[in-house]
């Protein structure tokens, strides 16, 4: 295998067994058991993802895709070994289409990246996972982040895809324009495949204005439920709200304890409101009355970016300050989503779950869509600690699917959510097994991932 | 057929073959040859939906499902004969979660139905094709309209779908949450889909709250290019547009001319801001600057409901001034999308082509998006003006695919684009095939559609 691939990229620093290489393309950020790959290739050009496909299809073996290592269910575990395509070197924006607000961009580029390309042109993209993803992985998982409330996920942001099929094949799906119905979303179906369906070779993104203004605010609750029916009623009033998420006191607590800060430990809404300076001073205007009239106990906000920073910081902090306080632990995190009336409930119940099962964990919420997390640093070799951590998270997952809710708001499947995913898609798992089958009849795209491959007719 | 069919329905009611029915149901709003299905049923229950399935998969018979008959395509055409299932029985508003902004419908649902039935919510759905097309057909056609700048289309607000699959099983794609990542986006690969994956029998929407204000705008230009850039200021500004059309001198023109009134014969862009009370008086403040800056030379503004539909009466009549001019005409229209910077340079190419080819027609933008309509009422018997029709329109899309366009924005393929797909899809239709194959080996689900199935491989 080693000769064939060193064949095709013809780059010895770029077709690579090294034992760091292959560890460290063992699996993502996750809490899952890490397997190697037999190898690690890193494309530069869609040629050559292309001819390594076509290679690996007629050896039948499987291929998988590899963006930041940032994906937390095990995504990228080489479960039945193979090729890991590393594409750390396609990380070109390829144009940029300012008028039209489109950018098009290789697999490799990462938010952050893609976010100073575009400062100049007054544009920004909208998707804000907390790590530092690939455009290819955010794809690839239909991330979203606090933006979401606003602008939606990946697949409300992905106008088109260069994809190589598992035979080779290059296509082009979806296009350059806000609108289309032209014959099936096969974009969509694309976007959170994790690697199954396709190889995505270039993406095509929706842009948008940076707002000449942005104020962020913080409004502390007595309860939980209460900070839920104010977040409820921001939405029903359709004031637009840029972002909006949930901490919890207990989480509060202990980023006062990690920080030396003196934060309120109290359940608290952070609000972000942006637009034009006029509609920004507005808008506050009207979520401050909103909060009050809900039964907030104190509102303060903030114009200044750096006084912003500072107002955000318990929110920003939660997830560091639990996973930072002990030392050689790992973020391992809970993701469901629930319809909002349900989510005050949710976190409550999880936060009781929490002590019942003696777990300290911060709770983030991104109120606006029902989805939240709790999140923990664990000691993932401690087996006592990791099997009361999936005790905890099998009850929030039934929870939320008994409140009609889902397994994954944002994080995916991967290997780690597919004992959910059976219980949740019971009906239409059968429906993405022949949409895989279909489309990769050899099972060598990231074989392993979102379900087992089985039998599956259909007369 | 008849017996069986009744045999399930038990209602002669509901199953039928009368010619006045028949006719009925030989094809859509449009402007293409019709056909007369062998039979027409009118299911009452997702269960009969099943059995009917099942009963025409048994025998291979082909399957039509019939909304309201607005798409404009050829959409509904039995082009291999079958069963016209139509949904008019199946219009139940199934359950509202007005905190969670999410309803569940039938597929028989009308979109005004469904508005006056959500207004006591204080909640909308924010879709609004020109015609009152039922929930399912919208869906099938991934359909738009006005305020698809602001909300998106149909994939954007669809949470989940009940379906019925070519072999009769139902299952549930999607769910009730604002997002999920479990799983392959089925619901997006459906929608738009045109009847030809699967039988929508329960569809979930997402919902938005009825805001405080609206306020809507009317600027006029001396020039098409002068108006389309404008456009595109007010979308790079960020002040979050409600609605904003585009309409060419000639239009306005035909209006004033039909409708006996006096607007001003010059491109005017429509424009709607809508929020709250305060924020809607500052965003319109600032979009009236922005109009000036960008050359207007006159702009008006209105709050109040009535005098709203006055200032924008040459839009909303625009179409009918030019399909009610003559009688006996139909409506038919060019639907091209392009990046948004093409959309100035396109609709004066289009205005020429109308006076090239002597083609009385009113032009319509959806400029936020990119997307517009040249409209005409036609005689569609005459053999003459069609082959005119059809000239305009090959040269419309292929303006449109040369700029990065796309052959539909929003009406879809039907029978009549089949032609454009081919040129525009060109490399992705392979993966469609693979998938209607897949999901409807006999292609008995709305067959001759989108594109012809043939045979087509992935090793
Ligand atoms: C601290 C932290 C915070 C996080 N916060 C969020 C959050 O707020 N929201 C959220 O959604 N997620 C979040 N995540 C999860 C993770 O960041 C996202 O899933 C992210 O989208 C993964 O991107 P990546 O580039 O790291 O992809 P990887 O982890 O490298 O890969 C993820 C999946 O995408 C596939 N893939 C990668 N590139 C391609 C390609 N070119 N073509 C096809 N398939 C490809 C892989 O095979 C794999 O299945 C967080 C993770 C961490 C560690
Ligand atoms: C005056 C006028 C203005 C229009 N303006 C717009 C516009 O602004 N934007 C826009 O997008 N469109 C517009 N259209 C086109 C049309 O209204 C849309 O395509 C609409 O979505 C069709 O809905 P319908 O209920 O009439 O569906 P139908 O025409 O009955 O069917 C359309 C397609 O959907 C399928 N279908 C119907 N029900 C189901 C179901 N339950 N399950 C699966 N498939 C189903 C059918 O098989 C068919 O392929 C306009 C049409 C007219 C006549």
């Amino acid at each position: 295998m080693y000769e064939d691939l060193l064949a095709i990229l013809e780059d010895t620093e770029r077709v690579s067994v090294n034992e760091t290489v292959l560890e460290h393309h063992s699996g993502g950020t996750d809490y899952l058991e890490r397997k190697k790959p037999d190898i690690v290739v890193f494309p530069k050009t869609e040629q050559e993802v292309v001819e390594i496909v076509k290679y690996a299809s007629s050896k039948k073996i499987p291929i998988i895709p590899f963006g930041a290592g940032s994906s937390i269910e095990g995504h990228l575990m080489p479960v039945f070994g193979g090729i890991s395509m590393d594409f750390t070197l396609m990380n070109e924006v390829t144009s940029v289409y300012p008028d039209d607000f489109v950018v098009k961009v290789q697999p490799g580029v990462t938010r952050m990246q893609l976010n100073k390309h575009l400062k100049k042109y007054g544009l920004f993209f909208p998707i804000d996972p907390g790590a530092d993803a690939t455009v290819g992985g955010m794809a690839a998982t239909n991330a979203s982040g606090t933006n979401a409330v606003k602008f939606g996920t990946m697949k409300h942001n992905v106008l088109g895809l260069q994809v190589v099929m598992a035979d080779g094949s290059l296509i082009s799906t979806g296009g350059e324009t806000i609108k289309s119905s032209a014959g099936y979303n096969l974009t969509e179906l694309l976007i959170g495949s994790e690697g199954t369906l396709g190889i995505f070779t270039e993406i095509t993104l929706k842009l948008t204005g940076i707002p000449e203004a942005t104020v962020v605010a913080k409004a502390a609750f007595e309860t939980v439920e209460e900070a839920g029916k104010a977040a409820e009623l921001v939405l029903q009033s359709g004031v637009g709200i840029g972002k909006m998420e949930l901490v919890d006191a207990a989480t509060i607590q202990a980023v006062n304890e990690f920080k030396g800060t003196d934060f309120k430990e109290t359940p608290t809404l952070f609000l972000e409101y942006n637009g034009t300076a006029e509609a920004t001073k507005q808008g506050i205007t009207f979520i401050k009355e909103l909060m009050e009239d809900s039964g907030s106990t104190h509102f303060e906000f903030e114009n200044d970016s750096i006084k912003r920073a500072q107002l955000w910081e318990a929110r920003h902090q939660a997830a560091l300050a639990i996973v930072g306080r002990k030392p050689n632990r790992k973020l391992v995190s809970t993701d469901v989503c629930v319809p909002i009336s349900q989510l005050a409930l949710s976190i409550a119940y999880t936060r009781k779950l929490l002590e019942e099962y003696e777990m300290d964990g911060a709770i983030l919420g991104h109120v606006g869509d029902g989805n939240f997390h709790a999140v923990f640093g664990l000691n993932t070799e401690d087996e006592e600690e990791m099997a009361r951590f999936h005790a905890l998270n099998e009850k929030v997952v039934t929870f939320a699917l008994e409140h009609r809710g889902t397994c994954t708001g944002e994080h995916g499947i991967g290997v780690g959510k597919m004992k959910f995913l059976k219980e949740e898609r019971a009906t239409s798992l059968k429906m993405m097994k022949l949409i895989k089958r279909s489309l990769d009849p050899e099972n060598i795209l990231n074989p392993g991932k979102i379900f087992e491959m089985e039998e599956v007719t259909i007369e």
